[in-house]
């Protein structure tokens, strides 16, 4: 019913709501807008663009099933299709910080396309007769089921996306790896000098970190592929006949093309959200992982005069308006601060994953809402990460060497020749002078220069075993 | 430079880079929008207004002291102001999530002053000349003094909303302690029936928690108040005359009407986070109450049937699709929404300052984003919970007596009259026969009805001392 | 060298300090324990135990290579086992607080080992010319390499103890499922009345989640197999050849009896901790399913007359000093608590994990003393919780039905026999006048009491489809 | 009753049990032992020091009262003076981690008291005819008030302790601000170079934060001092007559010397546990402080060749087995280790805080366990950090000054004198030659020595305003 001024009235059991006239969303939606007036972020799209998908196979399944006019079905699929296609972002404007499960999600979504399909159908918006929100589009649902299920398939999207960012970057660093692979430079443990090593092996011990980090997002997914829907409110099925979970279940396998499979105990997953826990964890593992080389490459590329200096971080901005010329490791701190937010993420999905009650876990929109940020913000970070910051990372070699050669961590290394009492008298002496060890070798007559480059040799100090004793 | 095509150029130490012809905002947003593009939220809106204000108190001081063209100065104000007045905030896209300790943020709106003031002059976007980002905008500034400053200002203006909210709260719990004093009920400990107390009474311990965090708010404003602009990039002042630092912390006082104060130590809270984690720790208490309400009313309200039954939250929409005349809880679902929203954002602000190094702390937008959402989102939910939730609770005297009666917590209060072992005795055969301790008392012709009743009374069971030894 | 009084000096480095004469510890461990006296709590005894086997591995491997004379090390040997036999506990005192990277926990086995292997060989404690702590007992080690070797093992052998303890839970619940499947209940969403199931469902949705909890753990444990023994201080291998370092690998497989297998990137493991954040993470997801199940059992037991009263828990203990007859579900309380202390250490794990710098972690000792906690922690509530509670659940079938019948929740079960506006008449009629949903049916001969006794059966309520219309 | 074998038959409500005969504590305590055999740590001896505070207090009001015979009284406060003198500290034995909120450990205490007041009046232990653990230690009493006010008064007491040790850090750090005030040195921001400043301002700047810790520490205490002994079971105050509560409010001032008030609204702290989340947020914060000062003390210690080298920590224990003469910073990474464990302890607190349910929190135990420890730990870890890192703590003035000089953060000071574009040159061909600015000043004939020392010296660097324009 048209109320004039652009809105439209619908009603529901508590009463009547003004819908603006050009909304596709009803009076579900309008109510939900107003309460849940919070924290200015909307659902996450990627969970919509789930939602639509379940909504679609449901649709698909009750054409098979005929459980209303096909027509009615075919409208639902082609709404689906048009949504998916884009252009109706500004109809979910529902806040990701919801009460209630996610109800709101799900009968923002149903009246939405209740409302296209009828239009198609040749009907008014607002005219629930021909296309119903629960009688047709929610048809054998509830939230209950369609919503986690969306929330798997979201996520696995994510996933996917963010392994191959891990991919990319993996794949810089071992070429770093690769790249200063010749580099002698000077280990340090607890930040004190310690034993030499090359620059290429730090990088190599990055990649292997990532590579993990990989391997556990393909895990993740496996964890993701179950899904419950046909369990309806608490998973028991009630008023979802066999056929249709059997038919709806095959019909998101096609779909999305992810093994998806149907959960063996229902009730389980309606209730339990130990998984996103899991796969939240495994996010949080990973971020542990960006915030150490983040804080490494930020201490490699201090100063560079006035800190460690050994690597030079591409230049992406200015860095500073009162300090002409300073450039700032700006994507790295970009990256850290994407992991801590990753870390911050987990604890909201555990403490609402942890409050579940019962049938249900009431606080699921926030699960949804940490869940996929942290993926997506995993995903634009290391990307632009390793795009703008890792492929463009040059090493200062000969400042590696000068400090190398200037602390007395080097002095490990003649203990084969040269004996450990020695070795250590001339770390002794040349931190007392200020000199390298080189130096005092030298100045000692000790060893010759060429002796001394055969042991200060990559493949010396850097490979398993005792320098200079190689055969063993 | 136009490009056509609707972009300029514009051009930095490190190149040039194609703006929007249309756009404030130049080179360096330019580049820090592709540099962060990560997460989907842009910087808080608080944030930018107070920074708008920093820098007009900046232009101010400038004007006294002469330090450039005074008609330089009033255009920076002009812009100031009508940028406070609205309609630029899409001038404003760079992500919250960015690298560089706010320098981003600072130069975002440095570049949006300079060139609003060069149009009000007469000049063209992207002329530098004529106002310059820093030489003008950012005169004796650096973001390492001007961002915290901001963020303490948008903080304190958050705070103080958020206080009323609170206020606005506890004004509705009082309402509901008075209204329910004479209801009596069954309190609880560890779920487990216990002794009586009133309807009003519990109202009353939340009314007195929400005290505590508006009181808590007030404290929180004052370690807000002090601020170090003036103490530019790590708090010495270089570059930062005596006069401009004591106009400018005059002005801003003058301009928020907050009780700011100078720090001290201007290298300590360039530096130092911890104000902020105390301040998010405050919210996080305030959070933790929350909590509580939030479940609690869920406990009290559940059922109908089913459940504790006692307390009818006002319905603000439906509650399923799938089971007619459900309504749910989710006002007060929201409410715990977010709360573990801002516990999992108080992880992130303390990950954040945690991680500064020497002269400041890289990640204050995180900081900062974390904060302020904390503070809207509190501010939002509490007012929404209030208007929506509390105002509109309704007690169900006659289940709350029934289940008083019912429960074997009340043979306590007969301790006094008839003793503790008979009391035990009624209370064993009440739980047995499934009737209630009032009955068992006729039955046995322990009490008359009379009795019973003046001992079943609120003033009796519910104040402090032995039920019906009022006198000592 | 005795000092008379019961002391004996040692001296290192820095200086000399007197050691209890009959101490098998020596300098280094005086030290630490001064320098770490905080917190209370010593390392873990299973990271220790894991420590002396890996010394044993050492030792063995040395005896192998020749590489000091085989008389030492076979009474290192002798003293491994001896320690592992029990009653030196009191020779680890350093607190798990420890700073630096466990060098104090190395140091402190190592002189214990030097020790006692010098009086087998006939010496005095305190005399290290006949066993060195550093050239014979960790000869080609490096703390780097060995703590966090026995980490892995320490954590190995606590994640299958954990894991039988699982087992058990799991086995209980699923009993309990079986034992309750014919018990018809209300099953609730939001804590709101919703459709019926059986309390048998109840517990296999449980027992589902400790299902993955237990496959958790068991993909946990292929994690921690990789060890980087023979990496020494920073994974380069430096002074451990490299035939030592297959040797040791060998041994440890054979001593412990894991697959443990050798890292094929050594200084990957040496600074990375992400995989100690995954097995956290794991444990976390399993703590909040047992925040689930404590919440729900305490939720389903409360009462017993003014809460749901549906479950009864074993009374383990008196509840109430003041009121009598009260019992508690501190059982619940109990495996909640540790759940927390669970999620806490797990921010711990993430924190200290974070922290790693370049070639190290230096806060290994924290990551260790929250993980194994955690570890041991959830082992001995599970296992306390299943004895002493899940076993001895107890359903109050009667309750469990009239809450059911009582509920308007049900009516959803008769829209296929009498339709959905008829059902929603009868809910509505049943919820003003008190009465169940199978009086009012009658009253109004609706249905014979055989029909609805027809519909109200477990198999037809809790099953997937609509009732009474199985058929589809 | 003994049943040989040095145990005693103790009888409840659930049966009997053995308890060792010499054991103080009773059948209570020992089921407790059992039911909460998790964890490893006891009740923290603070909060049983504190438990047995409030009872004599208790005993002392009902000796006023006359409640029960004096005789009795007497001997309940000759129990609790004995145990405050210490001997009896292995008859606390349950589990910190324990469920039930606190009951336990009450009725510990109970048991302690009532046997060993019963030995003083002659009676043997089990005997509880002579003196109750309910009837009279207990008496008008519930754990419920006692067990919150007990960690309020054991948590003052820690505070006041912490506040002390903090006041020497402080202390310690304003001798190092005023011991390095000439020490030019480089100032870092994101860790790049920066502005100049001296070594002093650094530790004054830390100062200045400990500083606030103390005063917040200060403003902790107010908030804990609120008491609700009296309240009884659920705060109602039923079974305490006024006068008693009166008494015993008085008798806790006495005895502890804390301003310790009685609450307005008891019902509020039985149930919300916002103040302790409040004060261990308070001490996240102290943590974060010290997270930073242990960050950065590492950092300006790094090297020392291949590092900051700016700083030297005294050597408290040898720092490496396989690498000889090198030395950590572990009081550094033990202070950072403990302010993990503290924020890893905050979010323990938070979850328990927030897991209360109606009338009461069941996991008070976690909240006492986790704050108790934060606060002793900090104590612990900051004086030790004090006394044996800071006050040894050397500065490196002739590094400081080549960082200083060979970085061109410095140019900017040279922008007054020679104007902004030459100070560009001069830093450019500075960092290309790898000269210091101050040579390529003299070698380009731009300054003399006499017109660079003028400038580089700390009162034109390092103070507000443009260096060498002192006078605006």
């Amino acid at each position: 019913m048209e109320t004039g001024g652009g809105f439209r009235l619908e009603r529901d059991a508590l009463g009547t709501v003004e819908v603006p006239s050009s909304a596709y969303y009803g009076i579900h939606t309008a109510r939900a807008m107003e309460n849940f007036a919070v924290g200015g972020r909307r659902v996450n799209p990627h969970l919509i663009k789930a939602m639509i998908t379940v909504k679609k196979a449901a649709a698909l399944a009750h054409l098979k099933l005929n459980s209303y006019p096909p027509g009615i079905a075919m409208a639902i699929v082609q709404a689906c299709d048009e949504i998916h296609a884009g252009g109706y972002e500004d109809q979910f404007p529902v806040s990701a910080l919801q009460g209630g499960a996610g109800t709101s999600t799900n009968m923002n979504i149903n009246e939405v396309l209740a409302n296209r399909a009828t239009q198609l159908l040749g009907g008014t918006r607002g005219d629930y007769t021909v296309v119903h929100p629960l009688d047709h589009v929610n048809c054998c649902q509830s939230t209950n089921d369609v919503y986690p299920t969306a929330l798997r398939i979201a996520a696995i999207g994510l996933v996917r996306r963010l392994s191959d960012a891990f991919a990319s970057l993996q794949e810089s660093l071992q070429g770093k790896e690769l790249e200063f692979a010749d580099v002698l430079k000077l280990g340090r443990t607890e930040l004190m000098d310690a034993v030499p090593m090359t620059a290429g092996q730090g990088f190599g011990a990055y990649a292997k970190a990532i590579q993990r980090d990989r391997w556990r997002l393909y895990k993740a997914e496996e964890r993701l592929r179950e899904m419950h829907i046909g369990g309806t409110a608490i998973g028991t099925g009630i008023n979802a006949p066999l056929r249709y979970t059997f038919y709806i279940t095959g019909l998101l396998q096609e779909l999305t093309g992810y093994g998806l499979a149907r959960s063996e105990y229902p009730m389980d997953p309606t209730q339990n959200m130990d998984v996103f826990v899991e796969v939240s964890g495994l996010l949080k593992a990973a971020a542990v992982n960006l915030l150490k080389i983040s804080g490494d490459l930020r201490l490699l590329a201090s100063g560079p005069a006035g800190g460690f200096g050994e690597l030079e971080l591409p230049a992406v901005q200015a860095g500073s308006s009162i300090m002409p010329g300073k450039v700032n490791p700006v994507m790295a701190e970009m990256l850290g601060t994407a992991a801590m937010r990753v870390i911050a993420n987990d604890s909201a999905v555990t403490l609402a994953a942890g409050s579940g009650q019962l049938e249900l876990n009431a606080f699921m929109p926030l699960i949804a809402d940490a869940l996929l940020d942290s993926l997506e913000l995993l995903e634009q970070a290391v990307h632009l990460f390793n795009e703008r910051c890792v492929k463009g990372i040059r090493v200062c070699a000969q400042r590696c060497r000068e400090l190398l050669e200037r602390s007395t961590g080097l002095a490990a290394a003649f203990v084969g020749p040269i004996g450990y009492e020695r070795s250590a008298e001339v770390a002794i002496q040349a931190r007392a002078e200020g000199k390298s060890i080189r130096q005092v070798l030298l100045d000692r007559g000790l060893l010759t220069a060429e002796q001394i480059d055969g042991i200060l040799h990559p493949e010396q100090l850097t490979a398993p075993g005792v320098p200079g004793k190689r055969s063993e």
